[in-house]
């Protein structure tokens, strides 16, 4: 038999697992053309909650009582498909299935021989590319500037904050505990942090870690760490809107403070910033994040989880901050 | 004597008249290398709302006790310097100030031949710089999509709109009376308006004058229209922050709907335009606004108030929407 997850219902709030029914189906076949797969590295990311809900975005929402989907590390174990080989290992958006089949399309091969498969979810994979387009794209960041980034700790704030000093700037991360913060430090090199649980005023607090002010922000919470970044931001100050963790759960439409008038006097750019509109760079964006790996500029870390039955759990602990980096699952 | 208007207190919300002092000094003399001005030609604009207050911004604040300063068209009456004759016309920052002295620095020539003087304050000037250097900076339109525009109007936006159209895009034009949203399309060709004051939802209003989503939002205003504005931006949409009049006088930090998650979701960019930015750009807008105005393809309306003691009512007047087009008082 196949093990599968569907979304059972539309979480209102924080998700839990009541929210997801563990099912089962017969193994598919991989007809003429087809592969079949068998999932080996699931990865679970903030962004999916917000495929949970029943709104436009900029990728189609899950639908209830069908299986969920993510990036997906997975082995070909049967081919009929010419363009791969049983025993490859490819990478794509594929559903929480044990074994699926596919047709290729959208499927990229991984090669372990340049770097573990695990990465290809990670620093090498959308996370990475994420952080390296988001700076590229947006931020483009300038040597002797300084890079302010929530969510340091996690899989894109780590990265970003690493090429901010590859390119030359003063980089300061924002997490939620002081093991984070001590890591963001330690293990990424950040200049300085701020623990946002522990800061009374964030505002003050970015301005005492930034004295220069910030040119680039890179957000992956928004809310009012943002606020407090904006309030920060010099003449000509870019900021990356790459995610929103702190108002995914929320059931209301979050208010705070208006920004136009901020943005009007700094003349800043706010921009948001979603990965998939950058296909054609990604092949770039790796090459360059995989020599940096292998010049051992930028370190990552992975909370690795295993049981395909625990692929709910993962996702829900990442709104815990109970990760160290990118949040796997071994199936 | 010579008259002069001060600013007598930092007004608080809504300017009044006993926020400005009518004061007399003696006419000054021009020295070596100096020239005497007679000013003619005075622009009150809404942006000047934002220098009575003392906090930083893109431009100094104005000093208590001190002359007022704006846009003036004035009359070289004497002249000690070798670069500027009498009888000449100058444009410049300069104090509400009947006769005043200068060294030149900051004065461009206007030429009455090419365009009435009062142009130079319109839709040669400021205001018709800041539409198209917005438009060309950060709108970047592109033929058949479609512009919306607030404060359309007004100087800047009626002029934003015309440029529009001159693109080949499909222009919607926000103000607040119906005489205003006639004037938009009877005069200044719009495809369309919507009259924000008797509209009950703007976010339908828009959904329905912009079917095709909104691509390119030029912003005068702020507060509740631009959360309606970016409630219909397309994909990849971008929003020119060049005024929020709608703010200008309140006295509290006003709030209202984040828009971290609605950039985020449809990679919207969100871009503070002050034109002082770009001043080298400011001859080769100044010259295409020229050949337009020339060919006949924009046109502009000023209201124009009579006599100097009228300068602080006339700005007041800018917030109730009194004007049409540009708001000019000639001396």
């Amino acid at each position: 038999m196949n093990k599968i997850i569907l979304l059972k219902n539309r979480p209102t709030g924080k998700p839990t697992l009541s929210d997801f029914e563990f099912s089962e189906e017969e193994r598919p076949k991989a007809k003429e053309g087809e592969l079949l797969l068998k999932a080996k590295y699931v990865s679970v990311d903030p962004y999916l909650r917000g495929r949970m809900r029943d709104e436009k975005s900029y990728i189609e929402p899950f639908k209830v009582g069908e299986p969920l989907e993510s990036g997906i590390i997975a082995e070909v174990v049967e081919s009929n498909n010419r363009n791969f080989k049983r025993g490859e290992f490819v990478n794509g958006t594929l559903k929480w299935k044990q074994f699926q089949t596919s047709n290729g399309n959208g499927l990229n091969k991984v090669d372990r021989e340049k770097a573990p498969l695990k990465a290809y979810l990670g620093v090498l994979g959308l996370t990475g590319i994420t952080a390296y387009l988001g700076l590229d794209k947006i931020g483009k960041l300038k040597k002797g500037e300084t890079l302010l980034v929530s969510g340091a700790a996690g899989a894109v704030g780590s990265v970003a904050g690493q090429i901010g000093k590859i390119k030359g700037c003063t980089v300061i991360g924002i997490a939620g505990t002081d093991e984070k913060t001590d890591r963001i430090q330690e293990k990424f090199g950040f200049d300085g942090t701020i623990n946002y649980k522990t800061s009374k005023d964030m505002k003050t607090a970015i301005k005492e870690a930034c004295p220069n002010g910030v040119d680039v922000y890179y957000d992956n919470v928004g809310g009012e760490t943002l606020d407090a970044a904006l309030a920060n931001m010099n003449k000509f100050g870019r900021v990356i809107n790459c995610g929103a963790i702190s108002l995914y759960n929320e059931t209301k439409t979050p208010t705070g403070p208006r920004v136009e008038s901020t943005l009007i006097k700094n003349s800043i750019l706010m921009q948001g910033f979603t990965v998939r509109d950058y296909i054609k760079d990604f092949g770039p964006a790796q090459n360059q994040l995989a020599k940096w790996m292998e010049a051992d500029k930028i370190s990552y870390l992975e909370t690795v989880v295993e049981g395909f039955d625990n692929i709910p759990q993962a996702f829900i602990d990442l709104f815990e901050g109970k990760n160290k980096g990118k949040m796997i699952v071994i199936v």
